[in-house]
């Protein structure tokens, strides 16, 4: 029987939905294009196609992880916000950063591949460039994202962004929102209380370790949703200590190998949510990774209306998950 | 040069990046899946699939459009929310309508094909579960949701979905909220305002009549989106004279038949917001029907980050559409 689950962060109304769950078989999105011809400008030997370096961890064998501006920026660094009216609009120009992350000097390795040393010298490289851009006033949030297996992906080269914008995207203005009526009311966090809670039930729990849990929040806007939070409040994923990096990194890497192992290494997108970069709600807001992998499910209701309607209660996803053992693809 | 929009009733910033153009042509939708096999339940003399008929408009060679309870409902008829906690989390039943409608007996006829009679006797169709939806005070929204051409349907025949919600979905929400907002300043509503802006500026502009507006919004999400908007402020789509309905279906049809025209049939979707079915926000909210293409465009980043980026802007997109004379198929 299908429910109405609402999510206490976004206060969002989600329909779980479990006997449409074979509409998901059928929906996949296409395979990855082919490689684009020519070198692929993140191979080791072509650094000149991408000659302005912002950051590099090498890894003994060569540059490992390479950052370099994006070609195409969504949003680009010179320049003002120049904040202005246009009739009743507000207008003001793209600023912002936005780097590209060649994960690994190897053309086609997934997250999924990566030991927990690799994957820590990469969150290594996000912390500290979320620690760099929060130095420029005119960036509010800092956001890593990585597109696995995507259509819309410009290449297959493993590759992540880090993008700071000039305002508050409205899907993090919505979970400050959220977090910040929660605290008014109750002086606690939100998503500590979430944590608290699935821990309690239990049966969304996908992995945990002393720092971190991995679960399949309670109401799911999408199939096989997974976050990953430190169990201690943090606003701030710029202030990670050191110690900490190799556990989340253990769960990351966890994490996209069970969803491989599950449904099929299925296209998937992963974010970093964190706070406002000026320390602004650092009681309410706690820095979160955001795994989905893209289904191809119910585009035009949720464009439409903003309803989600999910086949996969949460619970069925994480036991799923629990018994996805990670294997090498 | 990019630049940001914000929209003054979602309150997003939009990134307009034309420069970034070229990425639609390559990342259309797959085409839509054959057939199902067996005969098709919309079709006349299959009326036996699907007995339970809630409405019919016959056009005198038939049933024309005809209204049944949809097979996998989304949202249930039966039974009470019964609104309740589950620890910390809010659950209800997902009790709501769902009912499917047949456009027409022709098994694929678009509405871009459809004369303006015949879209007036659907659009009376609609009016008229909308006001009979609104009885059951278990509703507080209806939406009209016409998916064209999308690999997510589940059937080829010409169809759209009636969807009754017992909660107030998240999008409609956050326009609800930004129309309260504007109102409490200024004592005005905002969609009357960005008409009245939009009709000064004249670049956005599609097509108009004596009652209606068609443009691409100032802060488009989605490249080449439309809104249709009566140009009096109404909020109550069910309470539409008859006389209006002929200019209001001569718009729709117009629509379609440009972005077919200009785009070269892609697949969209069409909706119908509304204001709440109890009347309220009734000086606030002013009905609109959205229609967006679905060009496949940088899910990624919209699902992480709610960051939308649009590479047409919308005075080139109206420039476009107002080019795309309608034509036949």
């Amino acid at each position: 029987m299908s429910e109405l689950r609402r999510d206490p962060i976004l206060r969002r109304w989600v329909i779980m939905a479990p006997e449409r769950r074979g509409d998901l078989a059928a929906r996949r999105p296409e395979p990855l294009p082919a490689d684009r011809p020519g070198p692929c400008p993140f191979c080791p030997g072509n650094e000149s196609l991408n000659p302005e370096e912002i950051a590099i961890a090498p890894d003994g064998r060569g540059w490992g992880v390479r950052v370099t501006p994006d070609k195409r920026p969504l949003l680009r660094i010179e320049g003002d916000p120049d904040r202005r009216g246009a009739g009743m609009f507000d207008v003001m120009n793209a600023i912002g950063a936005h780097e590209l992350v060649a994960d690994t000097a190897e053309h086609e390795l997934a997250w999924a591949d990566f030991s927990v040393a690799y994957m820590v010298r990469l969150l290594g490289v996000y912390r500290a460039r979320a620690a760099d851009l929060r130095r420029d006033p005119r960036f509010r949030h800092v956001f890593v994202l990585k597109n696995h297996g995507a259509v819309w992906s410009r290449y297959r080269h493993a590759h992540s962004h880090l993008i700071a914008t000039p305002f508050t995207p409205k899907r993090l203005e919505e979970e400050i929102a959220g977090a910040r009526d929660y605290h008014r009311m109750r002086e606690r966090c939100v998503f500590c209380d979430q944590l608290t809670e699935e821990l309690r039930a239990g049966t969304r729990i996908v992995a945990h370790n002393r720092e971190f849990v991995t679960f399949t929040p309670f109401a799911s806007e999408y199939p096989y949703e997974m976050w990953i939070a430190p169990r201690a409040h943090a606003a701030d994923f710029g202030a990670l200590a050191d110690a900490s990096l190799p556990p989340l990194a253990e769960l990351l890497v966890d994490a996209l190998a069970r969803l491989r192992t599950a449904l099929g290494d299925p296209p998937y997108s992963v974010v970093l949510h964190a706070g406002p970069l000026d320390g602004s709600d650092r009681a309410e807001f706690h820095w979160h990774w955001e795994i989905v992998p893209h289904l191809g499910y119910e585009l035009g209701m949720e464009w439409a209306t903003g309803i989600f309607s999910n086949p996969v209660p949460p619970e069925d996803a994480a036991h799923q998950l629990l018994a996805a053992r990670p294997s090498a693809a």
